[in-house]
């Protein structure tokens, strides 16, 4: 990519990214489910106003400070995917609820329920609540067994609506193989959407079963009782999703790489390596490398060049790149990797053609 | 630490703060050295104008973004601790430069400086250079043994002002036993300091030499030749320093942990865990543990609750925190840490006494 704008840099394929959110669009919509797509991926509410635009029935959160933002900036349909717990957190949730009557929060104990309720009632506000359940990976969330019971709860509570249940398996979401990916996620959003089963056949109101991520859309939207997915990494993909398989035994490339990170070499006083200007400041560490893809055999190395340089060597044969020549990378895992960015430059060919802020960027609480 | 703020936040101790830029200002008055500390670690132009006012020479930066931003809040004294080799680069450099005129920058290349003194010839200015010289970490930097060349030909350029020689070991802050860092910083600063003899010697002007970090500033401090150190740490502190040993073969604790994380449980269905609301993006993952304080008997593990929640752990009889209580931890590593954040929460005793702009935070060009 030539592209004349300053490094450490991150790069959006408008095209790319719209083609994203339209693949996935389309597929929920073919398989009958919602889509209601994550923030944490991006945190750009541009971005979101497009999976807006694009069919998605709202926006999922993993914050209040996210909820927040989205809210700032005229979105609706919010759900937090995380429990509210603390007094702090639940007067920042029931000032946004007072701005944004449809939005949702999971719950996942019963003491946390009445304290939402206690609060709402002080308010004269109604919250609407997910159970949340845990497929497994022990994070938050209550086993299926006692979903039921927690429902029930919410439901009897005079100032929370329950809407229905959330089962995220972000465990489950790099599993390299697609049947071992398929076995698992099917037996736990399965289970999933038994409980949602029970809680309508005892007369309790479960319009939502929302759950899943990128690794998993098109194994749980199949699933009967799914009524909704959020995923997130789909817009811009990385390189942890490109080294896991697709459900046809490819690679996994149903989405493009809109996101690439450009990285310009600093130092070259070396036959081994060269130092470029992105450290792990730029790029967040992961067990997985990034991958160069301006230049076939480099490989970026996390190895001691700590916060602020990265170190590039070559394979044999390769000549290694000159000072000041631009690198463009795959990152390892966008999330955390975004959360370092103020923005992104938006591209089409090889044009900028737009910065749109990153501005949900360290909302961590 | 009982303080009603919201989490994940960090907070930062007013006096311990000043307690440690005192020591490490007293101490290097009394070695004669001078102190230009590095804002890489606490990006925050508060503390460095604090640096300022108990007696540093100026402030340190690894990038030219985070120097803009130190000129645009008035600091002086500046010196980028990088290589600067891009046109874009250069441009920003150069129009630091009209507003900064005293700033320095490190070169480590013939080509460079020629690209440099090209610039300056054309906006008919003068640009004050350190040669960088690599102390076997192989970053940036040059040997050695062609230190000296390096430094005629800065010399020699008409629009460039050779004013000395930086060379940081990096790799070599973190070595446990204070006797092995001894023996390993005194080697490498005692070869830069023979370099200087060199210059001297030969007629070249060197009237910096510059280096050090928080691991080793009372190492290189007393070799005869270092004028001025560049620590950053020292002003926080974190767990990675905690598990150093000092001079006195106890641990390193010449500097308080002025700095310390809150998270809060939000959720806590398990005998064996609880999670917490600080994952990847708001603990910068690292091979060295955070350090949970205000709770004896707990852990925070990394494993497996990813970018948004952690995992914390109890040794067997210390019993488990409950839903919404405040737990008080030292990060591992201070500086990818800080760059998560947009302010610190200054306290004095159990009181926020005011709240700094991390300014600099995501300064990574």
């Amino acid at each position: 990519m030539k592209l004349s704008i300053d490094t450490p840099a991150l790069v959006l394929d408008r095209q790319k990214l719209r083609d994203n959110i339209q693949t996935m669009q389309a597929y929920a919509e073919q398989m009958g489910v919602a889509v209601r797509p994550h923030i944490k991926t991006h945190k750009c509410t541009h971005i979101a106003r497009l999976q807006r635009e694009h069919g998605a029935i709202g926006i999922s959160a993993a914050k209040v400070s996210e909820a927040e933002a989205l809210v700032k900036a005229g979105m609706d349909g919010i759900l937090i995917t995380s429990p509210v717990v603390t007094e702090h957190k639940i007067a920042r949730l029931l000032s946004l609820l007072q701005r944004a009557p449809d939005l949702l929060v999971v719950v996942d104990c019963v003491a946390n329920a009445c304290q939402l309720n206690d609060a709402c009632r002080q308010a004269n506000l109604t919250l609407t609540c997910l159970v949340d359940i845990d497929p497994g990976v022990h994070r938050t969330g209550v086993s299926y067994a006692e979903a039921q019971g927690l429902a029930r709860t919410i439901h009897n509570h005079t100032h929370l609506n329950l809407a229905g249940l959330q089962c995220y398996a972000g465990n489950l979401q790099h599993i390299a193989t697609f049947e071992a990916r398929q076995e698992a996620s099917t037996k736990a959003m399965t289970q999933t959407a038994s409980v949602r089963r029970q809680l309508l056949e005892s007369g309790l109101p479960c319009p939502i079963l929302t759950g899943t991520g990128t690794g998993t859309f098109d194994i749980d939207s199949a699933i009967d009782g799914i009524t909704e997915i959020q995923p997130g990494s789909y817009t811009v993909m990385d390189q942890e999703y490109a080294n896991i398989e697709g459900c046809d035994q490819q690679p996994f490339n149903r989405f493009h790489h809109a996101m690439t990170q450009l990285v310009t070499v600093i130092s070259a006083n070396h036959d081994t390596h060269v130092t470029v200007d992105a450290g792990l400041k730029a790029l967040y560490i992961d067990p997985t490398q990034p991958r160069i893809i301006s230049h076939p055999g480099l490989s970026y190395d996390w190895g001691g060049f700590g916060d602020e340089h990265g170190k590039v060597t070559a394979t044999p044969g390769v000549p290694l790149p000159g000072v000041g020549e631009v690198l463009e990378l795959i990152v390892p895992h966008c999330d955390p990797t975004i959360n370092l960015f103020d923005r992104f430059y938006v591209v089409e060919g090889n044009q900028v053609v737009d910065i749109w802020p990153i501005d949900l960027r360290g909302c961590s609480q």
